[in-house]
């Protein structure tokens, strides 16, 4: 070809998925699903071109176009690559508003791409688990979400000491401002932008912000300390809050059912101000090497509302990405060994003296019956094709020429311990269903 | 909120896929993914988003552009939205080229966009089963990749009256043409081109364009003839051609395995004059209310050379859209009715006597036993609850008042006998293990 060598590298912020990938992943979103699926969750996905709209109503349309891969396409349509779930829910469930049973428990596994810059962690094109409960406002719903986020995580064998699930309420967050500085609801929208900011701008510029508002040592003190209260002294602060009792309620069935081993309270979990309205997660991986938030979720209210006007299903969700939850199996040493290496997997070596359909015959039975097996296509050596069957991780080869042909009797040679075995061709599934 | 309402319907040409629709989808390929698995096929997958310049080396800048999704990113890239998965597995094998053992199994089930008009089994995005052998030159290959597409069908129940294989030879074609008019391989090329149109143009005009090349009534009547002759009676016009010798050879074999049934010699089988260099097919369905082609493939050379260059790689495969699978299996019966819904699936209703985090223990219990259960979130009354349960495709509910708590024995309820059994707490586990 006279074309200029193209390059074998994907796409920055993409990777491929080679067969030992594909395994890996297959495997614990084949755990999860089975998880969610028990849990009576059902399976959804939508396209992944959606309307650029759709994202801007919900973010912005600056966030929107900046954070989306977008174009328009040859109909004038705006059009982005989803960069996440929520607004395809929400406008499936709006699709279908009132022939949906409440309340709805859905999951999806879709790919997203965000344009961002690659980094540990973050990737432009990424895989994530979305579970969502819709239309049911209680504490019950956040609490079974919190259930079901846990549970993805024990699947795998992970514990207390792995893992911790740090939980706040936006509600509870509004109104303990509001009691602590004493300001109306605006006056303590304005300081609660600054307390978001807390853990990212260093501590003389928060204070002199904090001052800008109005708010002396005392209650800047009164705020720090809400970082270190338990449910019961900071819901005392303000005991009539919504947010209060739905905090207390929810720790106190963690705590009977056996889960707040798994949880914290974290007045620090905030999770984007113009959002989420109640209770807020964030998941925290607990290995000192990689001690960070590896997912999180949380209720918001009405994005169903944005398609059917006048429709109110709240929503209480969370999204898990591939890359957090394949690190997090790695670092916790939780991918079994096992998990690349085949059970059973058979190369048929073949030799000159028998027919390239005898074999072929041979490897359907064995295929059609369920045993994983292959024949040799082509015509290499001996040596050559046994070095082909480790190499394609087969754990077995049968070998069959003129005189097992014959005799119906067939050679099987263990890979890994080098034994051979005679077997009667007519038991080879037998004998391969038996090990 | 005072957004405009947003539209609910997907992005024209993609579809959303709701619980019912995603089971389905998820049987039918699971089912497909096992029969390749055990066909020691290799799944691998690779980005959405490729460098446009590798569908461009493939099928030029023109149909590259016009057919897919593309757009430059912000770093100046073009990149596309992948149309098919020919470039991205030809760059995977490129980049591990020497690492890989061959012939190589590989099989994939990606999606993908094309920028068409939406029409009866095409859509803008679909899924796609891609399954290519790489490294082996010999007709064998062809063989398994032709047997492997036989099985993918058969494991559904679909026999020899619903499908046929419908195979030819570019080789052979190239040769017979150039035999039968006496041309040059130039010259052949030529009439190709014309022959590759045939189905699709008036007969005039077809048979002007043959004048117009030289070719007599006579020539034009030789042509003809070839699409009702036997392989025996076609090969004959090339005897010394490598794709006679392919076409006997798979033949003969197909025949020696039982799968000449599923098989038939067409000369119409051309499938893209630039691409395809042996053996090519198309699987027909052959409901007379459905009767087209719905998937093919066939041989490429070197396709690997694009990133590798001095890299002969042939690769021998096919691509089955998920659009046209449904077709079929619809079409004829082959979906099973009980597919949509659940063996055992537990509704736990609730009583105001008994607490919440009770009932959430005795979900727990039964999901982590792999029983798929949920209790209810609200609270609604009990004849709503039982909706809930009928709407959500539950089997059972599972009764468990105060004094069943206390008793330890509570009530089952079938859904579909309406029937009720005691059963101890303790037994429920092994109560629907048995069912």
């Amino acid at each position: 070809m006279s074309t200029p060598q193209l390059s074998v590298q994907p796409y920055k912020g993409t990777r491929d998925f080679y067969p030992e990938d594909m395994r890996l992943r297959n495997w614990f979103f084949g755990k999860i699903r089975q998880v969610l699926e028990c849990a009576s969750f059902d399976e959804y996905n939508g396209p992944m071109l959606e309307s650029l709209d759709i994202y801007a109503a919900k973010s912005g349309v600056e966030l929107a176009s900046e954070q989306t891969y977008n174009f328009t396409d040859r109909g004038g349509r705006q059009l982005a690559i989803r960069p996440e779930m929520t607004p395809t829910v929400a406008r499936m469930v709006a699709g279908r508003v009132n022939a949906l049973s409440y309340p709805l428990r859905w999951f999806s596994i879709p790919n997203f791409y965000r344009y961002e810059r690659p980094q540990r962690g973050r990737l432009r094109e990424f895989w994530q688990v979305n579970a969502d409960i819709f239309g049911c406002d209680s504490y019950e719903a956040d609490f079974e979400i919190i259930s079901v986020a846990i549970k993805l995580l024990r699947v795998f064998g992970a514990d207390e000491t792995m893992f911790k699930v740090h939980i706040n309420n936006r509600r509870f967050f509004n109104d303990v401002i509001a009691a602590v500085t004493g300001k109306d609801a605006e006056g303590a929208k304005a300081v609660s932008k600054v307390v978001d900011r807390k853990g990212k701008v260093p501590r003389e510029a928060y204070v002199k912000d904090m001052y800008t508002l109005g708010l002396d040592d005392e209650k800047i003190a009164k705020i720090d300390a809400l970082y270190t209260m338990s449910i019961a002294e900071a819901t005392a602060l303000c005991p009539e809050s919504r947010g209060s009792a739905e905090l207390s309620e929810l720790f106190a069935a963690l705590a009977e059912c056996g889960l707040d081993k798994y949880c914290v309270f974290d007045f620090g979990i905030i999770r984007g101000l113009d959002y989420y309205t109640g209770t807020v997660f964030e998941v925290f991986d607990e290995a000192p090497e990689n001690n960070r938030a590896m997912f999180g979720g949380g209720r918001y209210d009405n994005l169903v509302g944005l398609f059917v006007h006048n429709t109110a299903i709240s929503g209480v969700g969370f999204g898990f990405g591939d890359v957090t939850l394949e690190n997090f199996l790695n670092i916790h040493g939780l991918v079994p060994a096992s998990l690349l290496s085949y059970k059973v997997k058979l190369l048929i070596t073949r030799f000159n003296d028998v027919s390239f359909t005898e074999y072929e015959k041979l490897s359907d039975e064995l295929v059609l019956s369920g045993i994983p097996a292959m024949c040799y296509l082509g015509t290499k050596k001996f040596g050559k094709q046994i070095d082909y069957a480790v190499a394609s991780g087969c754990t077995h080869i049968v070998i069959m020429g003129g005189s097992e042909l014959e005799s119906g009797m067939v050679k099987v040679k263990d890979l890994a311990t080098r034994e051979e075995t005679e077997v009667a061709r007519a038991e080879l599934v037998n004998y391969f269903n038996a090990l």
